[in-house]
């Protein structure tokens, strides 16, 4: 993968380069980010996206925020409050930005060179954690029996190769680092286990198709694209073992909001039996929510729907309706993998008992 | 609605126009078909689709086969033979096809004023045909109580409407008249009844968002567009009192082939207790079929799903799953309804006797 989230120079002069994904597929077209209103624009048009790599770009336009400012000088705090401010409503639903933002703000004493080790360290910390999450989800595949040879198949794979299915990016490019959903499909690539992926096309924006066909193919890892409507038929042939998705925040009792259409895979996966996991940093969870009822869904604007690209799909006016998330209720998943460690059964008792150490840490 | 398939002028001179369908939304452009050729080419490029409409166009070009043929050569016969060999070969699998070329080719005596005649009487029965669908299945969706004023609706509606989800294009564009799965929903129109549709866009063709949401707004239906993997968080909010879908084919034992994607919608129906309702005449039924396994399922081009209207979605090469179609077990379905009333529930006896009277008539 190319570097999506990079620093470029010292911290008094330099800027951030960002990947700018609304152009993938057809172009690599790098952003360069000079301040904090070029990184809002980034994050708020998509350009930047999946909750922790919003987040690392947030805290690194902290940086930028404090640029040309005298050392000592009280407008330093004013600064980097005001840009924090600002980055905190360029995007709704991820909580890994407010978490982010929360970091960089209690940086002392300020300054750029302090406020870009922060954010180095946000952006390696993220990094590693991608790679525990890879970990503990590939064990938790392994445990699965899905690298087994000898297990019986039902369709004729050629060889018995684990296969799994996702929607929408919860990969490298919403990550960096192998990304969250992806992290486990990576490892296995990297230690020569035979993984063959099924990418959702994720309407109506597309990310599956655009992105994550994009980033594993970079990655020679073997995928196929599919349309959303085609997850049904695709287990039903038998085509899948696991189903393994990203999160933008999970409740109290492991109630978990994603792209929208996570939810109908949940509930496809549970009439094919298939496990249903979710791969996310501990980060997600919002204890503040006692359920998925209360997570906020954002609904977008209908021409995501009727038209691609400048492309008209359906009639210029009329209904549509487009929530670009869901909620999938805790009950359909069958773990929960974090950099801490993987949370199976999925309730209340034990997503708080995944997420009590940070207390005494 | 806009006549998609009409005879111009006399049976000797007379020619075929058909609305082009890969053009709309944006252009109401007729095609006007001269020979058999072009009527082929306008079947193999979905110009005209949708199985009932398919066997109309197939009727009127036999006519086009023996124009000019002076009368009672033998050059009728054999002109007429091949375009039928050669139009039954535009499309695999739906029936209705094979059945109209098989009336058609049993014409005597043999000119083009008689198969005129008997296209148009193709032509109206399969319009007569709809209606009556439309009224066994408005008769169905009465009976589950979906326009009681004051059955309980679990989200706000205004007011109490029947809503019901539909998928790909089983309307009037398919079918003329007024459509097999739309045939309830026009036909509540027409009575003032509240009625209130989603429409899924059915990825990779959009006929949904093309052609359904097309067709009923043109009629002053209330139709909302969501993309496919939005249906199943419709349902869970409550959205949804019906599904109804058309079929390419069916299955002895009711087991159903239509639009990929369709078995998924009935998987998730059946999660939130949604009654799942096929539409469609009773020349769908494959008797020679004994269950769904042995339709055969058209696998279409990659580029379907990596492109739309030539703008780029998904990097040009690489692995892509492209099935057309699936098959709906019957078990999913609660009731298919033809032009000869409703099999409910659906099995091996029941469609055996909706298809029974045939012998007899």
């Amino acid at each position: 993968m190319s570097k999506i989230i990079q620093w470029v120079g010292d911290a008094e002069t330099g800027h951030l380069r960002l990947l700018d994904q609304t152009r993938l597929p057809t172009d690599e077209f790098f952003l360069d980010c000079r301040d904090v209103q070029t990184v809002w624009d980034a994050i708020r048009r998509l350009s930047v996206r999946g909750a922790p790599a919003i987040g690392v770009a947030a805290a690194y336009a902290c940086v930028l925020s404090v640029q040309g400012i005298e050392p000592g000088s009280d407008r330093l705090e004013q600064a980097l409050s005001e840009a924090v401010e600002h980055l905190a409503i360029s995007r709704p639903t991820a909580v890994n930005l407010f978490w982010a933002l929360r970091r960089m703000s209690m940086v002392r004493p300020l300054s750029a060179a302090r406020l870009l080790s922060e954010a180095v360290a946000i952006d390696e910390e993220n990094k590693l954690m991608t790679r525990r999450i890879g970990e503990h989800g590939l064990a938790l595949l392994s445990g699965m029996g899905l690298f087994d040879a000898n297990r019986p198949v039902k369709w004729d794979k050629g060889a018995a190769v684990a296969s799994v299915l996702t929607h929408c990016n919860a990969g490298a490019l919403a990550c960096d680092g192998i990304g969250t959903a992806t992290a486990p499909i990576y490892l296995a690539q990297e230690r020569g286990l035979k993984i063959k992926v099924y990418a959702d096309e994720t309407r109506p924006l597309l990310q599956g198709a655009r992105l994550t066909v994009y980033e594993l193919r970079k990655e020679n890892v073997d995928v196929t694209l599919i349309c959303d409507n085609m997850a049904a038929q695709v287990m039903r042939e038998g085509r899948v073992d696991a189903v393994i998705v990203g999160a933008d925040r999970i409740a109290a009792n492991g109630d978990t909001a994603n792209k929208i259409g996570t939810y109908g895979l949940a509930v496809l996966a549970k009439y094919h039996s298939v496990p249903f996991i979710v791969a996310a940093p501990s980060t997600t969870f919002d204890m503040t929510l006692t359920d998925g009822s209360s997570i906020p869904i954002e609904h977008r604007a209908p021409e995501e729907v009727t038209a691609i690209v400048h492309a008209r799909l359906a009639p210029r006016f009329g209904s549509v309706y487009n929530p670009a998330f869901d909620v999938t209720p805790h009950e359909l998943i069958r773990a929960i993998v974090t950099e801490r460690g993987v949370v199976e059964p999925v309730n209340r008792e034990s997503v708080r008992a995944i997420l009590e150490p940070a207390k005494v840490r």
